[in-house]
């Protein structure tokens, strides 16, 4: 087979990543950028091979983002268009799937009103309750992946040429993304298996509590929900069939306690919040809640973050990310959320995920807030993985359990 | 002043294409190539500038398009997404300005289906009444550009390689949308003034009926309908600005009467229509209608275009380019509508232009019928001016005025 590897990636993207059944439509947002339209073509292609209804595209060009953030006051922010509304409502009511082709500029928005930007999206979120909550509960299908924007590869690569940059930056994607000469379906279900098996070992373990500590400052203590579980590699999708929402994807990820969460947490990575850049930041927390947090650069971004509404200044997310992942093996800070969580242990504020929660596809947000699950407009992920990082469980009856040392799984959790 | 072509091409776009005034919003619709896209960017960025209080795009990808007509059937064709309906309707109803930035591959639809493409305008034409009459009675700001799509600039251009044929007809653009180291908007002020000045003698000499021949076999009457007028440069919005409704522009226009058109039109370009190519084609009408048409390519094409329901195999336009036009003199064939068509003498199947019967802005569509201009969802213009064309006038008296000699107007009309 003389398949090139963005073909590969694509089909990948389409059959595992979506995993799009035949007569199901597709919507697909991707920007302007070059090698984001290309790969845009290509995934359009494979969605229709795969037997899709319809392929809806949502286009969006960054610096014609940047001038409206920069020319529109932040009331008009508040509204969602009624048309945007209408596209993502009506293709979640015929059980569309939702595929995110990331990698813009890290800091195409570095001039943006971060309020704009946080306003803007709470908007959509709450005029969109069907999208949202499939997205959320996971009765729709959704997928993230990056192709490499010029703005970005030179972010990566800024010593390089930007056509050097963005050929470099696509081996990167295609070697973490598990993309060579053999079938990629095989290898991601490979892949998906030792996740699963690592799921399995942690929920077996019993523990109720972790304990994170690194010599950066790190010591946060995080209570589990009762009955939350780690998940990890493919989702199960409402009708059973699994899909990757992420790739790559290389953690095991669940929810910490609404109220369950205190100490500090250092930030190991700087964090690219929809084209805007915070470094050098961390955060302190009460009972759940944040009660300090400082920022070397871009801390006006977290300031509005936390304004993010009910939920926006907790946590949602607790996921472990072994260092041996093949992202971290690179060695290189890629400015971008999908490929710096998956190199490192990281946390989310803001929005829980309902799959780690059996039998909580049905749950109402009340309910699920009762289960202490976060429900917020927010979901944003920040790398708290140090070298040094060592974490401890706690099982219900306080035996201990080391989970990490220096980064990685002990032993007893490493497949 | 250090301003590029390119930003006076966009302010130009902006202040005189669409008049873009304060407060207003504006739509720009516009491709993924990479030129179109710049050429986006630098409108949105004009449009800010001018005022506008909201600019919103309508992206579109010929790659992803040509992929939805080959794997689509014909029938969900014929319903407009609500969505799409929505953003027109919303934005009409806003009195938004609509600017399209053209230049897609001439080609880029040679295999897909011609009634699939008729359909989806079609559908979409009559599901955005506030939308389409608006543009159609000249109430609506609109403004047609081009952009030298990759596509587009190689079929011009064949022989030289894309970067330089993407230059070459950028080159070309500017010099025939008279873009030169003088201020943009005074060249044009100029040149619409020569066109008003024409349009004054023409209006004035009482022309009821136009004879066309020339050696390749056209042979046409046209009646004009009672009280008709040639309009051409600056169009009157509804609210008494102005603005050009198409960069470059050299036509004067106006509507054959619906039934009054009879004898036989061979077209001397190639059509592109929407990315399809027809050659070699030709038309025989009898009382307004046509009778009889052949095409050497693409006659396919043309099957489709007729069937697009009421006044599709009708004229709705006649106009008349002197060969001198800046575009002609280049001697080149540029395989896109907005280009050839103001190269050469042409006329349109399909919808008139209700700006040339003055009062028509508060007419209804019936009314207009009854005053014999074309009502149709179509509107396809294609160029007859050979290099000998000769076109005769006759007043309501039977006199004769010589209009055009040999593809120019005669001196009486040349000013």
């Amino acid at each position: 087979m003389n398949e090139s590897y963005l073909d590969k990636f694509a089909r990948l993207t389409i059959e595992l990543g979506v995993n799009l059944e035949k007569g199901q439509p597709i919507v697909i947002r991707s920007s302007t950028d070059p090698e984001l339209v290309k790969f845009a073509r290509k995934c359009a292609q494979a969605a229709w091979k795969a037997g899709a209804s319809e392929v809806l595209m949502d286009w969006r060009d960054s610096e014609i983002s940047a001038l409206e953030y920069a020319n529109k006051d932040l009331e008009a922010f508040k509204t969602a268009p009624s048309w945007k509304v209408d596209f993502y409502e009506s293709a979640a009511k015929n059980n569309a799937a939702f595929l995110l082709i990331d990698g813009d500029d890290p800091e195409a928005f570095k001039d943006a009103d971060p309020l704009k930007m946080v306003s803007a999206r709470m908007a959509m979120n709450s005029a969109t309750p069907t999208y949202r909550g499939g997205i959320d509960n996971g009765s729709l299908a959704w997928c993230v992946v990056a192709a490499p924007s010029a703005g970005w590869a030179k972010k990566v690569y800024p010593d390089l040429s930007e056509e050097e940059a963005v050929n470099v930056l696509w081996n990167d994607i295609f070697r973490i993304s598990r993309i060579d000469e053999n079938d990629p379906i095989e290898n991601w279900l490979q892949h998906g298996a030792k996740l699963n098996a690592q799921m399995d070992k942690l929920n077996q373990a019993g523990i109720v509590k972790f304990h994170y500590t690194s010599s950066n400052g790190t010591d946060l203590w995080v209570d589990m929900p009762e009955g939350a579980i780690f998940v990890g590699g493919a989702s199960k999708l409402a009708d059973g069939r699994e899909n990757f929402c992420n790739i790559p994807t290389e953690e095991l990820f669940s929810a910490p306690a609404l109220d369950g969460v205190n100490g500090t947490l250092e930030a190991v990575f700087p964090l690219n919040e929809n084209g805007k850049l915070v470094e050098g930041f961390g955060f302190t927390f009460k009972d759940g809640k944040v009660v300090d947090y400082h920022a070397d650069k871009g801390k006006e971004v977290l300031d509005a973050l936390l304004q993010g509404g009910d939920g926006a200044d907790r946590l949602g997310e607790i996921a472990l990310v072994d260092k041996s992942s093949p992202i971290r093996q690179g060695n290189r800070i890629y400015y971008n959320t999908l490929y710096d969580e998956n190199a490192a242990c990281h946390f989310a504020l803001g929005q829980s995920y309902a799959e780690c929660l059996p039998g909580a596809q049905t749950m109402s947000k009340e309910d699920l807030k009762q289960h202490k699950f976060n429900q917020s407009e927010i979901h944003v992920d920040f790398m708290v993985g140090a070298d040094d990082l060592n974490i401890d469980g706690y099982t219900k009856e306080g035996k201990l359990i080391p989970v990490f040392r220096n980064g990685s799984f002990t032993t007893e959790f490493d497949l």
